[in-house]
């Protein structure tokens, strides 16, 4: 009893000090090393005597926009298919990716943009934070309902570091490619939140068994996410591509391999469904499967067919994977998988990867004629053939699942400091804990709220 | 009783293999025909010596991306307003969507693009198979709640061929001008899908009436789609046009018509509206026809007078339409049009290719300038008078006319084939026959699929 | 009683007639006075010999198309937060938004693009309406749940015309620099909506109190208008600025300046929460306070350090306002603001201006380099120091405070005209007494609309 009010203070407070903490010590750091890049200065841009028409703006910032779309909406929207728990999936969606744009931009620019010093900014590097902020979200998709928002905030801090190293190791140590993030993005993201969920096992979550589905109209919400998600997806990998025929053949690429997971999403889904009945779970994450797949070979000579092929693929083993993969993971592995990001990102991002293995090892003069070297410098340079680049994509699938692995138990390690106050298991995925929630449900908060500190004395 | 189980798993298999069985052959069909335009394919776009900045790709891409969101998002939202039809809105329009882009790639590849054997692929091709889609979704709103996905898809398989003929006929044959389609889209999709509702008349349709109206939560869901529509429609008519003034003028004449349909929707709807009441369906569907009704016209010399005149028209006919035409058309001609698309896209389509005879027929070299070969090639090479120009736009419309009805009537008696089992009459507007629906409504669920045995054994 | 059928068929006719007006009068002006621009004339712009590449269009439709949806859907759900207002707030917000996209194209076209008597039109004149009906939605959001339709389009009539001679006075009289509308939009739209709110104070509002909240569901509709205005509004601060350089620095700044806004929003709504829970309304208003904060400085050398800095406060200042200066407001200044739009809109646009005037005080050659002359001509040009410009920006707010009180006090004078049927004090934020509202409310509304009735008639 004698803790209790000293730990409600604490918790009111942990998760604005730390906001603000975060914010100044960013706000410092932007101050000492964050600089306009020649192409966003008045006076750099000015010097340059280029015509306006050739700022990168023009080229990267409609997909920049989708990519955003995509991390804010996409994301947000798509993990509020739970009941109660639709305010915290959108909004700490919102809050992990404020912070995480303000922290990967350091981060990055320490690792890929640092000149004379200072870190240049600009939409190349909007679309590369975005990026990272996807990454943290698949992470959350992991735990959502079981971390507060501090305990998020803490975790994205370690993620968004781990996640620029690994990057920098597959992209300018290893000179891996990889777009539109197979590996650095969905790979990264999923395994280091499957492992900080592992760490954070709760035995007794049946306790909050009740809330863990959807609603009806919850699910409409999440539908929100996942079109929009669809929608934008040839946009996230083509994002960051070469510009002219790069980001043209990555948006043709993706969006043919979406229509095949969609397929066979569906097909899927009514093949195992009791009654033949179609799974709103598998819809709605799945078919975006197709996505992930060609997140590495989307910018590659992977053909109109090989989309289809790999789209499909992604789709099937991503519903299999909702249907019978998820349920032994929980009973077998302790592996508590709210979002299902294991089937979602887990393993179509690696597949992905592996796609990108093949594709990359294939990849000949012939076919690429001399844009070889916008896809492949260093093969068009000569100083690797094909083969090698393939074992270097293959050597960059291992780093990414070693670094993602590592990261997400120190993750967990940090999270289970006992002063980071998590929910009681009986009051996961529920929002009342960390919002006010309006009238209608309020007598049953107050209940819950009794419940939850008989629960916590426990 | 005895053939309940075997009709049961025939149901259970239907979707999965027709979704496999279509997916399969669309992706032969790739392999054997499909490659990357030389816009998109490595070695042909870097043999050409081009700057990145002229690829296509920035030209078209941004309106591409609007145009997606308005198939996927706009049309799967705009459906959901049925009160228990919101994933099967949405998630049939998603599934439709997927098939329909893989499969018009091939058909409009065929038609319009077919190089040396091969279909050549790029931004084009992806804005030409969104419209298909768009086509089919038109006329999925006219039979919605009352089909099932198999069937969806069946008709689907049709009505893209055909629409590939009809864009055919009109574009390269007749030389006619329908940038937006006003009558390759929005007539074409509206009629055959009301063919095909008159051919699948169900005089017990009532027996579903208290799921056919919506609930205030569908109505919200139901205006993303509207808004989203509205938005975006600029971006739709003038994804195809010429580039430069083409696409500018297109998206302007488009902005003004909806805003004008916008106003006379809320007009007409307080007008008619019983104590001065707006009703949620006119704004919803009536307020759009702005962008149905300049389809044709908007790439023209319309003016922006024009525009508003134009689109104050069609948002009046579309209110009255909804007001006291459907309820003739299913009380006198047997026709039962779910979500009103006669009001939307049907005489608003019709107008819009009135207007597209009547602005060609009005074109000047004074007018367009050296312009003219851009919007009207034939009538500034001297192959034909502006006049001529009017009647070909004319017989375009009669022709798609006849092609949608044709195809409508044919999809129809497809759909009656005996082992397409559609929903029964008690169970229209239902996701339960189809979902997997969360738990809130599973009692029910239960009940009522007893009470749906019931009904197809009797 | 005998004035209550007159009453009911006077209100009946009070919305379609004045939409009519509008519209027929808008429509003759458009004839005689709206041409297209250059850019958007087909003869024009093929007598300019100019590449299709050159065309304004592809320089700035992407970033209209983002204001576009902020308008439609950003203003419309952030609206929808209210429980049973949901209709009217996305509805009434497309309403006004046709309605002052056509009429701001008249009255901005007076002042800003006349050209031999002709209102020249394009993507430029498209932005700059959709700034104007950004600003009419900002008023609306003060008289929320307050005001009929009849009343906010005779609003908006007033509002459109002074929003025009204040942009000109601004910009083009003073050479004020506002490119995202710190002073413009956002201050101008607030005062006037917080004026014209006080005028029509209503001291029995109590009677609606239980309909002044929200629900769970709608305060996730309101998350979509908040999520979309959060992404877009980089677009909506760079959309009129200068290309290149321009419109690139000013992205960044915003995005920057949103994250800033979102984390200080979440310290301090948990700060100030009871038991240290956040507030949905403070997560959907203030988190965006950063996006109004540099509406002036956004295209300034800002710095990134300096966009997070003034995020940072207006989140501050804006949560700290929902949770302690709007009580104040009702409670001693009889102001009721129904959205909170001083929170938003008011002080952060006051604080925006001012940093605005900071910012310009200190602009250096220096620091702009050659781009000077792209954001202070005038400077540039050596007309004035950059201290003049400092106290032109500050002058330009004065004068927008005053355009917008004077403009507030009339309209509410206006709409205290008594044929001017305004909801009851028990009727308002209640969508029944202006749309049909679907079937499982309706006995309610019965029984609701006799107590209004009962209302009106005391």
């Amino acid at each position: 009893m004698a803790g209790s009010p000293r730990r409600a203070a604490g918790r009111r407070l942990q998760l604005p000090l730390l906001c603000l903490l975060l914010q100044g010590a960013t706000a410092i750091l932007f101050a000492v090393f964050v600089r306009y890049n020649p192409e966003t200065d008045a006076a750099l841009w000015h010097s340059g005597n280029r015509s306006s028409s050739d700022n990168e703006f023009y080229f990267r910032y409609p997909s920049f926009q989708d990519v955003h779309v995509m991390v804010c909406v996409g994301f947000g929207f798509l993990m509020a298919f739970l009941q109660r728990y639709g305010f915290s999936s959108v909004g700490f969606t919102f809050l992990l990716a404020a912070f995480a744009l303000q922290w990967s931009t350091l981060i990055q620019g320490f690792f890929h943009s640092l000149h004379g010093g200072h870190i240049h900014v600009g939409v190349q590097s909007m679309i590369n934070a975005d990026f990272c902020a996807a990454a943290v979200l698949i992470s959350f998709g992991a735990v959502l309902g079981k971390t507060g928002p501090a305990q998020l905030l803490l975790v994205a801090l370690l993620e968004v570091l781990l996640f620029g190293v690994n990057e920098f190791v597959l992209l300018s140590l290893l000179g891996v490619k990889d777009a539109g993030g197979s590996m650095t993005i969905h790979t990264f993201g999923a395994y280091f939140g499957l492992v900080l969920s592992r760490v954070l096992y709760r035995p007794h979550l049946e306790k909050s068994k009740h809330r863990q589905g959807s609603i009806y109209h919850s699910d409409l919400f999440a539908m929100i996410g996942t079109i929009f998600l669809w929608t934008f997806w040839p946009s996230f990998n083509s994002a960051p591509t070469m510009l002219g025929d790069g980001q043209h053949r990555t948006t043709l690429n993706t969006y043919y391999s979406l229509t095949a997971s969609t397929l066979s999403t569906f097909a899927l889904s009514a093949l195992v469904g009791e009654h033949g009945r179609l799974d709103m779970v598998h819809i709605q994450n799945a078919a975006l499967a197709g996505g992930v797949v060609v997140g590495t070979s989307g910018e590659m000579m992977l053909t109109p067919f090989g989309a289809l092929a790999a789209g499909f693929l992604a789709g099937t083993v991503s519903t299999l994977g909702y249907k019978f993969f998820t349920p032994v993971l929980e009973a077998k592995f302790k592996l508590q998988d709210t979002c299902g990001v294991h089937n979602l990102h887990g393993m179509p991002g690696v597949l992905g990867a592996l796609l990108g293995v093949l594709v990359a090892g294939l990849a000949t003069h012939e076919a690429y004629g001399d844009g070889l070297g916008s896809v492949f410098p260093l093969v068009a340079e000569g100083q690797r053939s094909a083969t090698a680049q393939a074992m270097y994509q293959l050597f960059g699938l291992l780093v990414t699942l070693t670094f993602a692995s590592v990261g997400g138990g120190l993750g967990g390690l940090l999270l289970r400091l006992p002063f980071l106050d998590p929910p009681p298991d009986s009051q996961c995925y529920e929002d009342r804990i960390y919002w006010e929630v309006p009238g209608e449900l309020k007598d049953e908060a107050q209940g819950s709220l009794r419940a939850e500190e008989t629960d916590t004395r426990a």
